[in-house]
């Protein structure tokens, strides 16, 4: 698919939580159609997208047949079995490609791929045993993190270790995975960039946010972020580095720690990512549409910010202020639509426009 | 249904074009889920609404089956015919409610209406018959404008009245339908209000936009409309004197010719319209989203604009302009994915931000 996809196409999502939902709404603002491809029952994406499969990962028949009905591949998560991938790739184009997903579906190889860029990382060490372990973190020193390899969000898979005590569950906890630890990085913020890389090559970035985590999840981003003239263009640059070398097409959201010295990458999400949920009421353009406009072939668009916002994350319970939010001036309120309520879900979110 | 529609509630929209479409979109927002009706097959609203029904407005079978899956129903156009509504009201609440509909879908119904409400319109007269046109021409005088009551829209079903020699081309254009002989009005500009009320009775308006029409149809969109303070505040008095009479619930187009004395009602529309799709980027609530709140119950937003905005609307091959104007900075593109371009149809909007 050299050419921008035409009017009418269909574009396939693999996944249909929330982030799939925000682009099928995306995709339809450019004359588009999604159909998602979800395991699970009724997923949130559904609700705007003109067709669903609900089949597993592994269903042969069901993943030729999705790749029959689509023009291009995209995704709403990254820890996309490999097999799945493997039998869609030589079907249809999936964008971003398979190097990025393989790079951040693996915690080590995603470090090594940055530092090969000259990016800066916490310290890490490859942990596959107990006394792998021990010597990390006699490397590394404590506190630190030991973490899945793979298939880790949200603060899942994840262990803190804080004294000699805390190593032996920390390693059991991994339930036998391989892992990495992480030294810890002092830092003033947490930030993100969103940005975006066309078919052309054409990069165009978000200005950056800055978030705030509770409990491993994502709870503010504000923008602008605080942060200075050279630290702002250096956090672009480098998010525009590692879209080069990825060759990617896409959004991407880059996590970075702010350090009087430095900008440490703390991760990569190949795929929109919630602290870029701001551009929505910020911009004319926003990064769900961004990435379909890269999917899709189609130039980038402006990603000019009009406005502050702060984006909080609706969380759980969260759902019960809804009504006062709706009443409340300048704030947008987007929910997922989700069945049931669960501590720690991500229910929906708000945009505030600060004036 | 007194209380708010709950997460997960069921909309049904009668009628699957672009506004069915943009609804659809603004209500998943609210984690709402649609059901589109509509005769024809694959409706633009049908890519992005969980289902669709496509059946004749006549099928009482359908209608039902219909009804008994949705939780409210509202619409995308007026012109619903009366039997179809009928059926469906004592099944489930309708909004906004069948008063707006029997005033808007006849032009002389509305006229007299806007006049009970003490406000001015265009002279008019009832033409029903060859003798009534004679008659209606000699009292309102030349250039007129002869328009069938019903069902007309986008400039159909009119004729123009300049000369004598007019008038029986005009009669026979009516096809045997009832009409109405409108007067010319001498007004500097077109302007539109697009107003909500909420099931509570509060009423909020966006900034008057200021509207060019070319054959029939709007090409353009401008906010804020050129007017004076008090032309401002009497435009949005006027639209909730009109809300409040109706006991409307939804949003409700008016459009007024502006003259130097006073401002004269053209039409109003009971639903979202086309001259408010600049609030898609210039407000944090926009049309879309204040009318499903209003239809689910919901408090209604804040309406403030926080940009100037021109809508151009996309006719038929302007659909060509979209890749140069998918890389025009501060340029919105809406595409409503239609399969076919016909001269006349309208295929998307731009919202151009003006800064």
């Amino acid at each position: 698919m050299t050419e921008a996809l035409a009017q009418g196409g269909v574009i396939g999502i693999l996944g249909g939580g929330q982030l799939g939902r925000m682009l099928s709404v995306a995709a339809s603002r450019l004359g588009y159609r999604c159909h998602i491809y979800d395991p699970s029952p009724q997923p949130p994406a559904g609700h705007v997208a003109q067709h669903v499969t609900t089949a597993p990962w592994e269903d042969v028949q069901a993943l030729a047949q999705f790749a029959a009905q689509v023009d291009v591949i995209t995704f709403e998560f990254e820890n996309i079995p490999t097999a799945t991938l493997d039998l869609l790739e030589p079907l249809r184009p999936i964008r971003p490609g398979r190097r990025a997903l393989s790079v951040s579906q693996d915690r080590l190889t995603e470090k090594e791929f940055l530092r090969s860029l000259g990016l800066e990382t916490a310290p890490f060490a490859p942990v596959d045993g107990p006394e792998d372990l021990a010597r990390a973190v006699d490397q590394l020193g404590m506190p630190a993190i030991l973490k899945t390899r793979r298939m880790g969000y949200d603060g899942k898979g994840q262990a803190r270790i804080d004294t000699a005590a805390d190593i032996q569950p920390a390693w059991d906890a991994m339930q036998g995975a391989s892992a990495i630890l992480e030294g810890f990085v002092s830092f003033s913020q947490e930030i993100s960039v969103i940005a975006a890389r066309g078919v052309t090559g054409e990069v165009a970035a978000f200005d950056p946010g800055e978030n705030v985590h509770e409990a491993g999840i994502l709870r503010e981003t504000r923008v602008p972020a605080r942060l200075n003239g050279r630290q702002r263009s250096d956090a672009v640059l480098l998010a525009a580095k590692i879209l080069n070398a990825l060759d990617y097409v896409g959004v991407l959201g880059v996590e970075l720690f702010v350090t009087p010295d430095a900008l440490i990458v703390n991760e990569i999400a190949p795929r929109v990512h919630n602290s870029g949920h701001w551009t929505q009421n910020g911009c004319s353009i926003d990064q769900f549409e961004q990435h379909i406009r890269a999917v899709a072939g189609l130039p980038l668009g402006d990603g000019g910010r009009h406005a502050d916002v702060v984006m909080e994350n609706l969380i759980g319970d969260d759902l019960d202020r809804v009504p006062e939010l709706l009443r409340t001036r300048d704030v947008a309120v987007h929910l997922y639509g989700k069945p049931e309520v669960r501590a720690g879900r991500k229910m929906g979110h708000v945009n505030r426009i600060i004036r």
